[in-house]
């Protein structure tokens, strides 16, 4: 399984905000939902063996936690509008400790990055993260285990979360020579990961 | 200069659509929405060596090709809307065989896949034509000078456009093992562009 793990800082965590305007009222949905599309996402089809997990950081309730699961979810099309009623049709359930379906493939629970990423250590997972200055992923042996990529929204990570998932033993990772936008990043890091696996 | 040419076979050619509905009253313009993005962003900057072509060949008026130019593009916002705004500004514009210019850094224009192909030639382009049997793009010498890389929407190309782009002496260009949407395939494409640039 391949999870991503994207940091919103702003992105909001009630259903009143608007779809025609994700990157305003909504906190720079419009972030998250390309990272959907991007994380999820063949010609033709989803990649199953994908999950994608969104932390929202924004007000009014932060911290709360989507996840987008590549084997069961429906009604998703790779338009950002439609990720983002998905979102949206999530921030509608109660806030909950416990994971609750919304719709087939998508929950939301409450949780912070403490605890996801005590989570995925548990579960064996490698914990990549992506930065400038990290090790060159074309030259990095990747696990054929669980790993999870790590990334921040427009504004990066700040220094608290940074020490948090060092801390957790996160590898730095550096996709390239310029800084992208995440959705970009998520699609260079499946280009390298397809690539291996047609390797094994 | 890097250019990208994206044939959209479904794309409408008049402004009567709907931002709220790209997919479906637009013709699958999300599509093109989306290449607008990957050719053109970068985090907190833009491409200001990139040029992106959409050819629309959808109802009613098919054979208009809008241009991004990444150099004086202004009013463009990451998000799907964005793009789809400033798109259906272009399509406001009256048919007209030359370059008529809808907002800072876009242009509107009537023309055919031919048309594009041999301006390209004229202006010395080396022409690529992403293709899952092409030449694998890691071992492939790039020139230093413009290029162009051409691209179908989600249904591909038809024969006929293949025939003509291959006419045009296009290299055909793999990118990886899977089939990829098409603003995936254009980050992947300048993921490459960047590391061969930094070499240089």
């Amino acid at each position: 399984m391949k999870h991503f793990l994207i940091i919103a800082h702003k992105a909001h965590t009630a259903d009143d905000f608007s779809l025609n305007d994700l990157p305003g009222s909504a906190g720079r949905m419009d972030i998250l939902c390309r990272c959907v599309n991007s994380a999820l996402f063949l010609s033709h089809d989803l990649r199953r063996d994908v999950q994608i997990h969104l932390l929202l950081l924004g007000e009014p309730d932060p911290g709360r936690v989507i996840k987008f699961d590549g084997e069961t979810v429906r009604y998703l099309n790779p338009d950002e509008r439609s990720s983002g009623s998905l979102i949206k049709k999530a921030l509608d359930k109660d806030s909950s400790d416990f994971e609750i379906r919304s719709t087939p493939g998508v929950t939301v629970r409450d949780a912070n990055l403490s605890t996801l990423l005590s989570e995925f250590k548990q579960q064996g997972c490698s914990l990549y993260y992506l930065l400038e200055d990290g090790k060159e992923i074309r030259e990095e042996t990747l696990p054929r285990g669980d790993m999870v990529f790590i990334l921040g929204d427009h504004n990066g990570v700040t220094e608290e979360e940074e020490a948090e998932i060092e801390k957790a033993g996160a590898i730095k990772l550096n996709i390239g020579p310029i800084s992208l936008h995440s959705d970009h990043c998520i699609t260079i890091l499946h280009n390298e990961l397809d690539r291996r696996e047609k390797e094994y």
